[in-house]
């Protein structure tokens, strides 16, 4: 690991301070990565339900982080694609993001994020299935597998 | 066509008023929806581009427009899935979203949306492209074609 | 589970008899379905790795078996829509298919397939990762949670 | 344009004999390059329609054709993600995929397919709908625009 979560903390409020203040990083009893994210007004949509770019968002964030915490601070590293499966109808509530990388090469990260209401402790129905690439800036792929 | 431009308009104030100021409704020459997105400060990234999640909510709403100029008045019509690709990094500017519906079914729409920047007269380089599918409440599916 | 690996394994030779000699059902450790499958001449590309195709052929078949055993056999279950990333060049022998339900709904079931070469027994390094959605005929979709 | 249709047709017996007698590579009447899939028993699933691999596979033969008459002959240009909508049921007759660039970049080449069955002339009721990312080596990227 490349950075802490005090570090990503940190890391965030400067890169997004649009939306940092949204997302509290925590990790699980394994120690993975997981995001919290606070869902407000601004998040919602018609039936109470939280709109797909809030959970968009989240997905983005929670990989995001993820690779950091692997490479190192790197503001420069963009969403390549992405797909996501919206599944069940969250309540209005506090959604967690756990994110699983599962390539990381010299230019393209890959992976998913998993995503749960917090109140869904025993994390059998996740609410969206995001699977993310993100394009890495060429002097941070050191220690990469080749491709 | 269900909706008018206006109608769209008014729909997506009572619908959405947490993100509609953001989008101006328009028409283009051959009298296809084009939705107009005002890109501002909590839209940006590092580097002074406009963020994922932000495109993403272009195309989820344009996808949604013209579902409902379709169908009519529906706010409970949900994302089922998304694919978004990221192809070039637009300048911090007003984007454009092109809707295009490929299959409008009984319970599934299927379709794309091509994003530009305004500036970008030609529609030569779009800077995203999403692949939207929108599951649509049963009564409303009328006149659509059998799966 | 509605269907055991001997009921799957005559189902697929029944209802794809032009693929199902390329395919082995069997469960692993934990008793989760895993499809084990024989590479031949017809799934190469240039450079001696496995066609994408292939691997789509792949991901559809355990997703699709994944299903039949919870619901049982039906054969016009279809692939509504995929997502592959493609993430390592897999060596041109036997692939392994593990799938996981994440989603099943009245309409659309929703879950992922990670391929594995047969040889990587530590499972670390999936050649690719399709995100799948079926859709199911009306009657069989009893006992699934409501939408 | 680098390949003729003849070099194209040549190029693809080389280096795919494994299923190259499937695919007929013509061009429309605007020039623009048009694939046509034979659909043989090969091809089929239960209720007598094409199985979602045979279009899958005719979406990334296509891609792949559409990039190689721009970049020239390279047959080490791969696949990096797929994404597909199954929007309607063919019938057991021949396909056609029209594929579309959306950006060629230094490393990867973004765009989609959209098939239809032969006979609707009219292009109106795509059955199936592929958006494809392919990574092309590094020496081949000439004239490509800076990503």
């Amino acid at each position: 690991m490349k950075m802490t979560t005090d570090a990503l903390t940190v890391f965030l409020q400067d890169a997004f301070p649009q939306v940092a203040d949204d997302f509290l990083i925590v990790t699980d009893s394994e120690d993975e990565l997981v995001i919290d994210m606070k869902i407000s007004e601004a998040h919602l949509r018609p039936g109470g339900t939280v709109s797909g770019p809030s959970m968009f968002c989240l997905a983005d964030v929670a990989f995001y982080l993820a690779i950091l915490r692997q490479i190192g601070p790197e503001a420069l590293t963009v969403t390549t694609n992405a797909h996501i499966n919206f599944m069940r109808k969250p309540v209005a509530e506090n959604l967690l993001g756990v994110p699983r990388l599962l390539k990381q090469g010299r230019v393209l990260v890959t992976g998913d994020v998993l995503i749960y209401e917090k109140r869904d402790t025993s994390r059998q129905k996740p609410v969206a299935h995001a699977v993310m690439t993100y394009s890495i800036p060429p002097q941070s792929a050191i220690r990469s597998e080749p491709e």
